[in-house]
């Protein structure tokens, strides 16, 4: 239906001559497969349950820090992930539940149409066989999207998302913060967990990271629920590591008792994720 | 035991010169393939918690309305489809959970047999190395079997469960009620989902539904929690359509604000399934 | 690390000569598979959470009996079990649950490598690229380790661990009791749930115990949550024979009102369980 009237107006312009009442959104219109946009769903909602979205001619991007200002997650999807972009730009404020529920019958490379109705300031979803009309939220409603600070770091290394994760979520078997600690000497990265009566600690080296460069001996200490979810703290966000399966490479970077950013792209290149937590200020 | 016993009396008849006390009860005696059983416990559970059985020489037959009065489920099933049936038929209320539970044992072509006893008022199953004694409940203490209206209806298609079920809860994702809107001229069914401000439908059309009669255009609006259980709604019924695979071709007859009618045949063929779900009246 | 070096000790004695703070540990420490150090947990955490390892030259001992006195386990793992053991031998005190998690990122034939470290009265466990420093509970804290009773028992027989499952969960959809009943006559043990309403029975005879020796009739009735876990009546405890899958083989003895006593072997036939069960004394 309006998907394919969509394409066409993005495909050639013709959209104009058509003179129906959709032509003025046409440059409103993207198709975007359903696989990315889920990703870009799934990282954010493991920080926050709203997002202002920015999507047209140049992409998608989002950007949002979590109610404590502790966590942040910025995407970008460049135009060339989406089938077919329009010539406009619009922003909405979404709910990523809802949305996540939107999108749920559709799977892989099914096409997903996102339409701004900027009457309604409403958004349509078309895939498969099924069509939402989704009210959008006043975006000054929705907390600032943050700015990223620009960070030297002294630490910087690739590893494998689930081996990343398997050494975190081992130190929250006996705490709810997670220490790393670069050693040069041994060009090795150790996850530590330091719990009141046990301690834990999982030793990367050259074989779990491929591309390390260690240029001082650093430790930054982090929250746990904010990597790898609410075990042990209430809390309702899925960690920003849980979206990630294992085979997607991480590039990690961290100073002594400063933030840690996680990098890594999707969807063949064209989407990057940065992540950003800040350091528990260590007092013992 | 008394399995195989209660089989040849059925069988050829001679029992009778057995001489054991077990005699008077194999006309009493029915056996029937696990999943064919499982199949109509599953299926009435969805609305009931006691129902009562008529077993015999007939077959089985089972109708039963929910406390509410929106919903009801009735059950036939051939004899051709038992093992093996007695010449005698008898009424017992069954509570379906502990049933449920007394035949989880036994799975696909394993035979069970429910022999009544009625000094006792009560059942006995037997499957693989399971003997299960089980009380009835006096079938005055469960509400009264329904009446099933005949309805004349102006829609008819028909489609397969899964398609179905993943249209009605795409209502679910915005509200507790879907509307099914016959679109005569389009030959489509389009189910429809209104919430607060969100509003999602599903499309079915020429491909999804491969026999439809629509005379015409009619909405009818009905209970979610009835369709496809309770997530909105803390029903502790599981929804008519939640025991049906994909495969399992499903007749639909509605009309306008009447109920809406659903059919399906299993035990190849020699089952029959009426569903059947009020409609709510409509006050926007 | 410490692994590789403790092995050395353990294998030529050598580590004298190294002249390093681990020297004096060196006899205390063990290497053993980690799916035979899990099924130790896994057992012993059917009953307690806390239990008194004592591990060395003699290979693993760890008795236990549940804070209500109704359930033992007994684990013996011979030394030829291990990849490795010292000269000496130590008790310790541990969290069963933490130990657990652990161990939990090593599987099959990992080594873990167990070393106890006397002045901190800890443990340092070590796997894969994990180490945990865990302390220890001192063992004046725990419960006395039980005295195993001999006892004549007039019924013995061999059975599938879940296929005497099955049958005691049986009896758990009306009870919260199980009665084992033998019937010499038959060779049949019959498992037996004797609730309100409803009884079911489920019937084991040569075919399901292939090695059968019952001397009397006799019947024991023991508690379920014990022996399945606590469906009916909340206990934290899995129940003893749920750590247990298909394919290993039981062999259990009891006798009129007395304790129901369960063995199996693990671990190539150096793993030995022994499990016990006291009777609830029959009152109807």
């Amino acid at each position: 239906m309006a998907a394919s009237d969509a394409e066409d107006a993005v495909g050639d312009g013709d959209a104009a001559t058509a003179g129906t009442e959709t032509e003025a959104m046409d440059s409103l219109t993207v198709v975007i497969r359903a696989e990315v946009l889920q990703q870009v769903v799934d990282q954010l909602l493991t920080i926050v349950d709203e997002a202002i979205f920015r999507i047209g001619y140049d992409g998608l991007s989002v950007a949002a820090v979590d109610p404590a200002n502790v966590g942040m997650v910025d995407v970008e999807v460049e135009s060339g992930a989406f089938e077919s972009v329009g010539e406009g730009m619009f922003p909405i404020g979404l709910n990523l539940q809802k949305l996540d529920d939107y999108i749920s019958g559709s799977s892989g490379d099914d096409p997903v149409t996102l339409s701004y109705r900027p009457e309604t300031r409403s958004i349509e979803i078309e895939h498969t066989n099924v069509e939402v009309e989704m009210s959008g939220i006043d975006p000054k409603t929705i907390r600032d999207e943050p700015d990223i600070p620009e960070i030297d770091h002294s630490v910087e290394f690739t590893v494998d998302a689930s081996v990343l994760t398997d050494a975190v979520e081992n130190a929250e078997l006996v705490s709810d913060h997670v220490k790393f600690e670069s050693m040069v000497d041994d060009e090795a990265l150790v996850v530590r967990g330091h719990g009141d009566t046990d301690e834990i600690q999982t030793v990367l080296g050259a074989d779990e990271l491929p591309n390390a460069t260690f240029d001082a001996d650093a430790e930054g200490m982090y929250s746990l629920p904010y990597l790898v979810g609410g075990s042990t703290s209430g809390s309702k966000y899925a960690g920003i590591l849980k979206p990630l399966n294992s085979g997607t490479e991480l590039r990690v970077e961290f100073s002594e008792e400063m933030p840690v950013k996680i990098y890594y792209d999707f969807a063949d290149e064209l989407g990057h994720v940065m992540m950003m937590i800040a350091p528990r200020i260590q007092n013992r």
